[in-house]
Order: C-alpha cells, then sequence, then structure tokens
C-alpha cells in the first residue's frame, strides 16, 4: 500500500515522464522537417511539451519531499524508475507516424488538462490551466495534417493508415488506473477516442482495428527504446553533473 | 561582373545560410544538453536563428527574381551553392564548443544586424532591427556560460581553453570582403573582437594566437561537414518534395 503522497507524486511523474519523453522525440524532428516553417512548428510544440514537463516533474519533487529537482528527476533516473506510456517512448522517424501519435497524445493531453484544471489540487490545477491552450495548439496541428495527408495522395493515404495501425495498439494504455490518480484516466476514454476517430474519419480513414499493446509503463515496464532515448538524453548531465566538468 | 541585384541577393543569402546553419547545429544540442533549462535555452536560440533565415532566404529570393521560395533555397541547394562561413558548419557536439562559437558568432551578428538595421535596404533593415534583440540574448547567454566554465574548475577552464582554440581560426572569414554588401565586414572586425576578447579575459582565459584557416563559404567552399548536415536536413524534403508523398 503507497501513501497518498507517494500515489501523487507518482502520478504527477507520470504526466511529466509522458510530456519529457514526447518532447524528446519530437526533438528528432528538428532539422529533419519537410519545410522550414515545419520545423519550426514541430520544434515549438516539443518546446512546449518540455515546458509542462518541467514544471510537472519539479512539483512531483516537491510532493515526494526527498528534494529531488526537475534535473534530478530527469537525468537520473533509470527507466524502470519512468512512468511513461508507451504510447511516447517508440521513435518516431516517419512523418505520418509522428503526426498520427501527436494526434492521439495531444486529443488525451486536451482532455486530461482540461479536467485537472479544475481539480482540487491548486499546482496542478494552475500547470493544466496553462497547459491546456499549448495543447489545444498540437491538437489543431495534427489534425490538419491527418487531413491533409489522409485525404491526399494514393500513397500519402496508404502511409497515413499505416501509421494509424501502428499508434493504435498504444492508445488503451492512456486510459488504464493509476493509483493517486486526480483524474480517473477511464472518464477520459469516450472523449478521446471519440475526437481521434472524428478526425480519422474526416480524413477518408479507417478506424483501426487491433488489439491493444501489453504496455505497463505506469509501473516502470518499457520498451528498449526509452533505454536508447535516455543514454542520449542523460549522457552529458551524467558525466558531467552540473556541468561542472 | 555580377549585376547589382545578383550581388545583393547572393549578399543576403549568405547572412541566411549563416543563420540557417547554425540553427541545424544548435538544434543538435536539443534533448542533450546538461540541464532541462538549458535544453531549452539552447532549443529557442536554435529557433531564433531559424526564423532569422527563414526571412533572409525568403528576401533573397526576392532579390534574386527566380521564383524560389524559403524552402526551395534550403532544401534544394547543394553545397557548392551554400553561402556560410566555416565557423557555423563544423559539428559543435562539446558544450565547450558550442558556447564558444555562439559567443563569437552572436557578438558578430550583433554588430552585423545593428549596421544593418538602419541600412537603406528597408526589408533589410526591418530584418535585422528585430533580430538584433534575439541574438543580444544570444550573445549574453554565450557570455555567461563562458565565464562559468573558463572561471570554473580546472578541467572546465582547460576545456574551454580549447573549444577557443578550436573557433578562433574561422573568426577572420567573417570579416572577409563580399560583393554587394550592405554593411562592410571588414567595418565589424574591431568591434567584434574587442567585445568577444573582453569576455575572454573575464573568464580569465587568453586570445589565442592561431592563423586564420582558409575559408571561402562565402564563395561555396565548403569543409566535408556541410555536406553530412545537408544531407541530413533535405532528405525529407528531397524524398517527398512538399510532403505531398
Amino acid at each position: 500500500m503507497t501513501a497518498p503522497s507517494d500515489a501523487l507524486s507518482d502520478y504527477v511523474l507520470g504526466l511529466g515522464d509522458d510530456a519529457l519523453v514526447s518532447a524528446q522525440r519530437m526533438s528528432w524532428w528538428i532539422s529533419r522537417a519537410p519545410e522550414l516553417e515545419e520545423d519550426l512548428a514541430l520544434a515549438n510544440i516539443g518546446l512546449d511539451q518540455l515546458g509542462q514537463a518541467r514544471t510537472l516533474l519539479a512539483y512531483a519533487g516537491e510532493v515526494e519531499g526527498t528534494g529531488r529537482s526537475e534535473d534530478d528527476l530527469a537525468y537520473l533516473r533509470d527507466d524502470r524508475d519512468f512512468r511513461n506510456v508507451w504510447l511516447v517512448e517508440r521513435p518516431q522517424t516517419d512523418f505520418g507516424v509522428a503526426m498520427a501519435r501527436l494526434l492521439v497524445f495531444s486529443t488525451y493531453q486536451c482532455e486530461l488538462y482540461a479536467a485537472l484544471a479544475s481539480s482540487t489540487d491548486a499546482t496542478l490545477a494552475g500547470i493544466a490551466g496553462k497547459a491546456v491552450k499549448e495543447v489545444a495548439y498540437h491538437r489543431d496541428h495534427a489534425r490538419l495534417w491527418t487531413l491533409r495527408l489522409g485525404d491526399g495522395t494514393t500513397e500519402s493515404h496508404a502511409r497515413m493508415q499505416v501509421a494509424l495501425e501502428g499508434e493504435w495498439p498504444h492508445v488503451e494504455e492512456l486510459f488504464a488506473p493509476v493509483e493517486g490518480a486526480l483524474v480517473d484516466p477511464q472518464s477520459l476514454r469516450s472523449a478521446v477516442l471519440s475526437r481521434v476517430e472524428e478526425v480519422v474519419v474526416e480524413a477518408t480513414l479507417s478506424v483501426p482495428q487491433v488489439s491493444p499493446a501489453i504496455g505497463g509503463g505506469r509501473r516502470g515496464l518499457h520498451t528498449e527504446h526509452l533505454g536508447h532515448l535516455l543514454a542520449e538524453m542523460q549522457d552529458l548531465h551524467r558525466s558531467h553533473p552540473g556541468v561542472t566538468w
């Protein structure tokens, strides 16, 4: 049985880790997007997520009461201590995959942050109230690309469909129960699914019929991809703590 | 003999390419910086540079009168057609190197944009007037790190000195004459050098005594590093023009 504050800090860590890991994956696109304007857009989306991650991790450390800073939490934990969902940790080096994932993730974050903005935890409500405007823009961006590619050429349609099929097994994990949750993940499910599916249909794509993946990120069970991501992200900090060299 | 408008578009291309290539190198740091706050800072610096590059390239295309867009210029030119200086094109995967280079480059940009802001070319004056505030912040950021590392531990001091020695051969190319220049590069030399050297001395480091590298970026002569950078940056656009797939 976890103490209430442990459960809360774990919950907040999950939200922060989702944003942090997603920001890292998004940053891969910087300098690799198909247009300079898109380069800037994806970079800004990643930076919004990184900003959310920083405030969430700082708050998780505060609730935890151990004095761990946002940097301690980002750079000094191993993958088993990360609480993010599988959706965000896999590589996304295909543009369609990046947009399919952003559509799902930002729609989830929209519903989550909107609900958290009126939660009884004033700090979390403040963080969520600010972030909800950011993720609404992210969702809009992903929606426009999904429409453009889904309802585009035969090839763009086919590739966007493949991208959706790859992300879909990881949708259910977003709604799995979490101890200490201030917003029951299950309560977001129908709104998130219906909003995502609406875009999928508008883009002339099909809603995938696939079985959910195992998941377990909230309990520290991850794919091998997270380890590689953390190795890159944590390397400099771990080799030069505080850049004191 | 180049026509005046060709010389001007070539000059503007040089400024735009400096900013674009620097932005790409800066983006390498995203997700790899030693602190989350620094991650955000370097990302934002890179995005400022990318924004400058977009407006400069768009204007170069306009002056050129060939209808080439910012994306055409960024993604469809080979390295021989890039006009950036060598300073910005080499990899910067050491944090000290990144800060040493940013100190030099942003100080140069500060002086350049300040002078261009009162040039007779209204478009360029407008672009420069906006950008000068951005690069002043970049310079401040690089200055603080140079002081922190130079006047830090024995090791950080030594590594920062090595970083400066590596960048210094590429300083003179910034001041080489350029046909069509609205601000004579040579006129920036003493202000840039004295401002950079002031920081170097304040950081208890030594001003390097090294011979200038050959350079030639403004004439399309580049190191092999630019080719690798462009390969990565242009890959998606070239394989999927306009992301029409």
